[in-house]
């Protein structure tokens, strides 16, 4: 960029904010700098099409792409990341390229990764005993016989009041003390956090004006990123915000952002999880009436590499054999020292991981499941950008990983979009073939969500329309069954029911998506059962994690061919198992060393080693299986010859 | 240092040692590293002269020097510090290049306020057993059996090799590992900083780039601050600094301080002693050829409110009624918080202190004077700008303060000076009633240091210029009686022999500043035996304590009714307590241990609510005392009527 460059202002609607650009800045890096969100999973590379937007005015420089329609290229759609900006521009963002679409208090609606309504601390099997504690304290004013220094009087009435000792005193709090002891009159409000063994003082406050004691719970997913907000005086959950993790623009899966991290460093990444994870905090606090400020704690969970970038530590090796990661188990950290906008003085835990592709949303996972309190052999299925499984009960678990991709958190797919108001999240295909379809909130539909992709695939492979192949059946004469980008689709939604006008429909890109998905952590679950010489029916109960896990319908799920088909009493959601999990660990001092034990004696299977892992995952490429006969229930058709 | 340089060795007489030189090192820098003391006080920068030693044989290359008579040139003498060394060589240090301080205040020496040759941590009793440590390993390389994540593998081998465990890792160590532990081939060098209990990784470095192991121990005073550098791993002291501390500026005494940093913010004056130590620290470091970096700790005494206002906690209370400190030992605190210029990841250690007017200077003293070790009553007095009297033996301990002012610290006087090249430390009055001086250094005088000042209020009262009542006797008719700011002075040095061409004197406030000075220490010490019942001739031994103190002549310290009159065999001078017994801490968690315990046991008397002290204090105005019985030795002169 240099001064010989023209400038040029580029105005984004809906948000009328107005961003200066260089002449030949692509509309996305504008974008970037404005603060303005728009979708991308490709990195830049005009090969998602996530990225559209509306040239409302002025010149450009565009890029011949197969991703829009003709339709689409006269009403002023350009791919944002390949086009480049010639003139003062003005640029609508279409909603589906903008991933902050409000919940809006509807039924069903943002918060499908995480549902409030049915975790209840109390059911948890723990006992409330926080890693924040808050203590009201009145202390003795100091007189000439009674003349000890002000933290030796501090530490003695906390002393006296819960019997704890050898609490350390950051400096802030050091040079607070002596004006607003005595400014509170000696009536003060001490929150204490635990450092694994010992306690640290992180904020003291006149009793009078002392909120209350709160913490944030995130699962930092690959694709979706989950907070909640946590009261820790009561256990009660007050809110829960989620977000499409930024770090996307960098890569769809974790391998890809480990690469980009080593090509062009980790800060970007970090700066994105950090920012996300900052403004989800911001709306929960928000929308609570509360302050960052007043958050003392944050716990995380996420898998292995995604925690590593979020703190800042490169978790290169984790992709090179032997495949280690740079830690498991992060010691409490002061939250500023990672970028995190809470308390000064406020710490972040995370939750200790398996191994580098087993992480600490798996460890959450079975502490929320509570695996371990049975001598039944259960199933927990994590099912999101990864797929994770663990098989065990109270004496011993073992897992593995897949990957999934992003299909089940509606990422990566042609119409794909996240579980938003709008999203097409249940299809349903009548006897007579029409097709119903509902979208989240009731408003004209978007895209496609997870749980909407595969109900849309069980019901058109119920219906015929796709063969257990997983291929459309072309010799059917039907007006939804479209090419696009030179592959087979079929229309769910017609563009003139849509927000934007323009068809919604699952590619056959989207079904082998969603097919090697489903296939791998089917496949998982085959060969961890065969490792412990048990077979489907021997499970007690199988747990389904994972935002998506909520929404969708057991029978279709199995019917896929994405779960065993069994008692379908046996299968419980347990929703986003990952922040339940870390919720209970920032309640429960004792659900937190659990988790550390559990982490640390919990078996990992490598799947990428194991030549039954290729075999279990060719024969479940198939509709529901190829080898029908485990699915019973599921009307049975004869496996095709291939 | 290259393989390069030739090497050469150089035998040190009388002490017949020999070392290994490189070609080009200076034989002052030869003899250091040999521990052979070698007198230099302007830092190796070949102006003071004190360095001077004979070469008896081989080559060096010269420096022409002023400071060298054509004899000395003649006889072999050269300044060891500009001195280098290009062959074999035999040198002798002359007695007046080694002049070992001992107790007995003979000769001066270059670092008056740190001396170092009378050190030893070997005979402070106590095991070398730091707060720091340093520990080299080789861990093992991950594989796909030994697949435990980099942080865990670095614990596991840190755990075998000292068996500690609970370790904490600050996360910029987290980020540095992989990538390291993996450059390193796996050997580390991995330093460790104990706080409180636990332990915590400071640094990881790859094992050939390590450096050692270096502390600083810190003496905060009022006045003066003092560093001194030493190596962890052996325990030696490798160099000395000392400044006046900069906050002189803003008032001479702490209370002064206490106001201004009410009136105008606490902020400028921490950072002018942040300033001062990160001065010395540097200083320091590039005299040993280190960096601030190469620095692991520090650690500080100070009176209570130096340290608070190092700390950035505001002292106010100390100065009000009930006197309460904010604090009196403080936590392990980063470096990197209070401004400290070190390890990134260093810690500040503080010595606990025992009141609001007796702080860790003085349970430092104690620890270096080894009170604590004999059944026998001893008195440890440390003349500062504060003057600090502790009478007690291994059960009990029991304390006082007393203001005394800057004067012992040549501060606050007309023509005072630290005690630096060309300052009189000393004066004498013949029986003809000339007078000789002696300047530091041999230089043209530039003031008077605080020993200076004592012997010349001690011979100008014994040869009858002063009367008892410190007053001068205006009918003697001499030319060196002055009028100088409408009080009468007297001259010690004339204008014409002053590196500045004015007249260096002694003021009557000058005086008066020196008699309140040593009348609030002695009657401090006579009220605390009192308070203990028992008598001067009771006391096992004195220490006394302060750069200062080193360098008195213990007679006229006597004489003027400093000290008590007793037995001189028992007055023992321990250089600057302060420093020692921090350095002693540093060294020994055992000492860090004993000094908590002695501070939180040690029992504060508070003078200024106590009458006695008044009448005491009254009565030691005179010289040396009302009480000249008290005196025995001193000649005796009657009381004055007044």
């Amino acid at each position: 960029m240099t001064d010989a460059l023209k400038k040029y202002l580029v105005t984004f609607f809906p948000e009328n904010k107005t961003i200066t650009a260089v002449e030949g800045e692509t509309i996305l890096k504008a974008a970037e700098r404005a603060d303005i969100y728009v979708n991308s999973i490709c990195g830049g590379e005009g090969t998602c099409g996530k990225c559209r937007v509306i040239v409302r005015s002025g010149e450009v420089q565009k890029h011949a792409s197969s991703l829009l329609s003709e339709k689409e290229i006269k009403n002023g759609y350009v791919l944002s990341c390949m086009t480049k900006i010639l003139s003062d521009l003005v640029v609508e963002v279409p909603p589906e390229s903008s991933s902050l679409q409000s919940a809006e208090g509807k039924e069903e609606t943002s918060n499908r990764f995480s549902s409030l309504s049915d975790w209840d601390f109390n059911k948890t099997g723990f006992t409330l005993d926080p890693l924040i504690r808050k203590v009201r304290l009145h202390l003795p004013s100091p007189t000439l016989e009674d003349n000890q220094d002000d933290l030796s009087r501090l530490l003695n009435a906390i002393r006296r009041e819960t019997g704890l000792s050898g609490i350390t005193t950051p400096i802030s709090i050091l040079r607070e003390l002596p004006n607003l002891s005595r400014d509170s009159n000696w009536d003060l409000s001490v929150t204490l956090a635990e450092l694994g063994g010992s306690w640290e003082i992180i904020r003291i406050q006149p009793e009078e004006s002392s909120k209350g004691n709160f913490g944030i719970a995130v699962d930092i997913g690959t694709t979706t990123v989950v907070a909640h907000l946590i009261n820790l005086e009561t256990g009660l959950t007050l809110d829960a915000a989620a977000t499409y993790n930024s770090q996307i623009t960098f890569g769809e899966d974790v391998i890809k952002r480990i690469i980009r991290s080593e090509e062009d460093g980790l800060k970007p990444l970090v700066q994105a999880i950090v920012q996300d994870i900052n403004d989800l905090i911001g709306k929960l606090c928000l929308e609570s009436n509360l302050t960052p400020d007043d958050i003392n704690a944050v716990i995380c969970a996420g898998n292995t590499t995604m925690l590593a970038i979020f703190l800042g530590i490169t978790p290169r090796n984790i992709r090179r054999e032997p495949y280690i990661p740079p830690l498991s188990d992060p010691p409490p950290i002061p939250a500023v020292q990672v970028g995190l906008k809470i308390n000064d003085n406020g710490i972040l835990y995370c939750v200790p991981g398996i191994a580098g592709w087993v992480g600490g949303d798996i460890t959450a996972g079975i502490i929320a499941a509570r695996i371990d309190r049975s001598p039944a052999v259960s199933l927990l299925i994590d099912i999101g950008t990864n797929g994770e499984i663990v098989v065990g009960n109270q004496e011993w678990q073992l897992t593995c990983s897949c990957s999934a991709g992003p299909a089940f958190e509606g990422s990566g797919i042609a119409c794909g979009c996240r579980a938003v108001a709008g999203a097409i999240d249940k299809v349903d295909i009548t006897d007579d073939g029409t097709i119903n379809y509902r979208s989240i909130g009731g408003d004209p539909p978007i895209g496609i969500c997870g749980s909407g992709l595969l109900d849309t695939v069980s019901e058109i492979f119920r219906a015929g329309i796709l063969g257990r192949d997983g291929r459309f059946d072309l010799t059917r004469k039907e007006k939804r069954l479209i090419e696009f980008d030179d592959q087979p689709a079929y229309i769910i939604a017609f563009a003139a029911e849509t927000a934007e006008g323009r068809d919604i429909f699952i590619t056959q890109g989207d079904i082998d998506n969603l097919i090697r998905a489903k296939a791998a952590v089917y496949a998982g679950i085959s060969v961890l059962l065969k490792a412990i010489e048990i077979g489907e029916k021997d499970i007690e109960q199988v747990y389904v994690s994972g935002g998506f896990g909520n929404y969708i319908n057991i029978d279709r799920a199995i019917c896929i061919g994405l779960l065993p088909d069994i008692d379908r009493k046996k299968i419980l959601f347990i929703g986003n198992g990952s922040v339940r999990g870390a919720k209970t660990m920032l309640l429960s001092r004792e659900a937190r060393k659990l988790a550390r034990d559990i982490a640390s004696s919990t078996t990992y299977f490598e799947l990428s080693t194991d030549n039954n892992f290729m075999d279990e995952y060719t024969r479940a490429m198939f509709l529901p299986h190829t080898d029908i006969e485990n699915f019973p229930s599921c009307g049975g058709k004869e496996v095709p010859k291939v």
